[in-house]
């Protein structure tokens, strides 16, 4: 029930920054639906094409896209209101990648797959949401070169699998391991953190 | 027979079309295959992907490939012939996407969905072959900010539900439910109807 | 083991060259190591989600994964050095087509599909890899306007077939379509031979 709601919760920020990117871009608004709905569910339906969980779960559970068109409506509506609400939604989306991570992790290991896979698969359903936004609204997707969005998931990954060496309690591990991510991902940002860069400064 | 005869006509207008935009683009012949191809059968094949359909339908039946690629050799042979035939060519689409919307939400149902994830897959079928091929020649699709494509389809998706509190008669709702897909698209032209716009004049 | 070799050698050229166009867009760490990735896997794992081989193949063996995360690694440290491997590089480049090309006919064999499908699935397999990266890249995909990678799976894929047609030796076979591919190509890019244009000069 508590996983839920914070799982509701991430569903809409996610859509929400859909609609505002796709509202930057001036789209119509089933252009920005579309946007909505692939930011918040891309990242799942990836994952769950790649390991064959189908139909992919939002088409087996109607709430992800009833939730979706209530958010992307409101946003529409109420968009220049939205900048006031900017630090709730960081939050909710902060929330939204960590328990994303972590769902994604426990999909992969009841399909009995390698724990790097699992790692991944989590970072696939909390990142790629944005990587096929992104795409769509023909950009280069700005997990690539602007924010500590994956790296946070990774070692929120490493975390659940060393606490499953020491525990067997399932939620507690889900617990600090979405905590981890949440954590890592607000600390980078106010602090300013990103990867250290590649290359040379000119 | 007929809805096979239906079927390829749409087919044919989708990878003609697929062909207009990458000889635009100044692709090569493989690319403008590519690009004929993926917007023929784009839509069909994330549609079976996200259901589990596979392997897709373009792999289980040979038809969709040799139509393919004789209405792209056609196409490239002839194409300054192709402006005489714009208007046939527009009907044609527009056929395919009833047709395709149809056949996705039949198959939406055949996996025991619901109703609005079925009105999803077949919005999907229509839509989304043009989707990849805006996407692959690095353009913002077009359905996103132009055109009454998908409105036409989530109607005429509607329609086929509301029919079948009715009717059991399944050749009949397919046909009407295509037929108002088709109707929306042609009127929203003719008329030059588009969504309100959810922006402000500058 | 010899072809496990060669397997390895054209995914780890598969992943530098992925290396190689995301530095050129000055992405972050992370950000390369996934074009690297998907420029490696991205083929394979199209040609198994639309054949329903999933979980994908790499999810299933760990070796990709390891290999592709050290060539990434070391194409970052050392890249100021690529330039002299570049004729190597080019080589195990051609080496992953042509091998690419073969397994996915093999895929496609043993999903029973017709032999035109596995050819295409084996042009996928060897191809989309460096699709994906493209459009991940914000580019219009290089195979569709400039190099004659397609066609030299696509003749590959056939001697394929004749081949079968003449003896049952199934690593024969293998042997021979890949080494098509990967003279086609070589001659191709000595003799700089592209396909002809379609397109008047200007």
């Amino acid at each position: 029930m508590f996983i839920q709601t914070l799982d509701i919760l991430g569903t809409i920020a996610f859509a929400i920054s859909g609609v505002l990117v796709a509202m930057n871009k001036r789209m119509d608004a089933f252009g920005v639906f579309i946007i909505a709905f692939v930011t918040a569910v891309g990242g799942g339906t990836l994952r769950d094409t790649l390991i064959g969980a189908t139909p992919v779960f939002w088409m087996r559970d109607m709430t992800f896209m009833s939730v979706i068109a209530v958010a992307a409506i409101l946003a529409m509506l109420f968009r220049d209101k939205l900048k006031h609400l900017r630090r709730s939604l960081f939050l909710f989306d902060t929330i939204g990648i960590g328990l994303y991570t972590v769902i994604g992790i426990e999909k992969g290991l009841n399909a009995d797959l390698h724990p790097v896979i699992c790692i991944t698969l989590g970072t696939i359903s909390a990142c790629f949401g944005g990587v096929i936004r992104d795409i769509l609204c023909n950009e280069i997707p700005v997990i690539f070169h602007k924010e500590v969005y994956a790296t946070a998931c990774i070692v929120g990954g490493i975390v659940y699998f060393v606490l499953r060496e020491f525990t067997g309690d399932v939620n507690l591990i889900f617990l600090i391991a979405g905590a981890v991510v949440i954590a890592i991902r607000l600390l980078a940002v106010v602090f300013k953190i990103s990867l250290p860069s590649l290359y040379k400064k000119t």
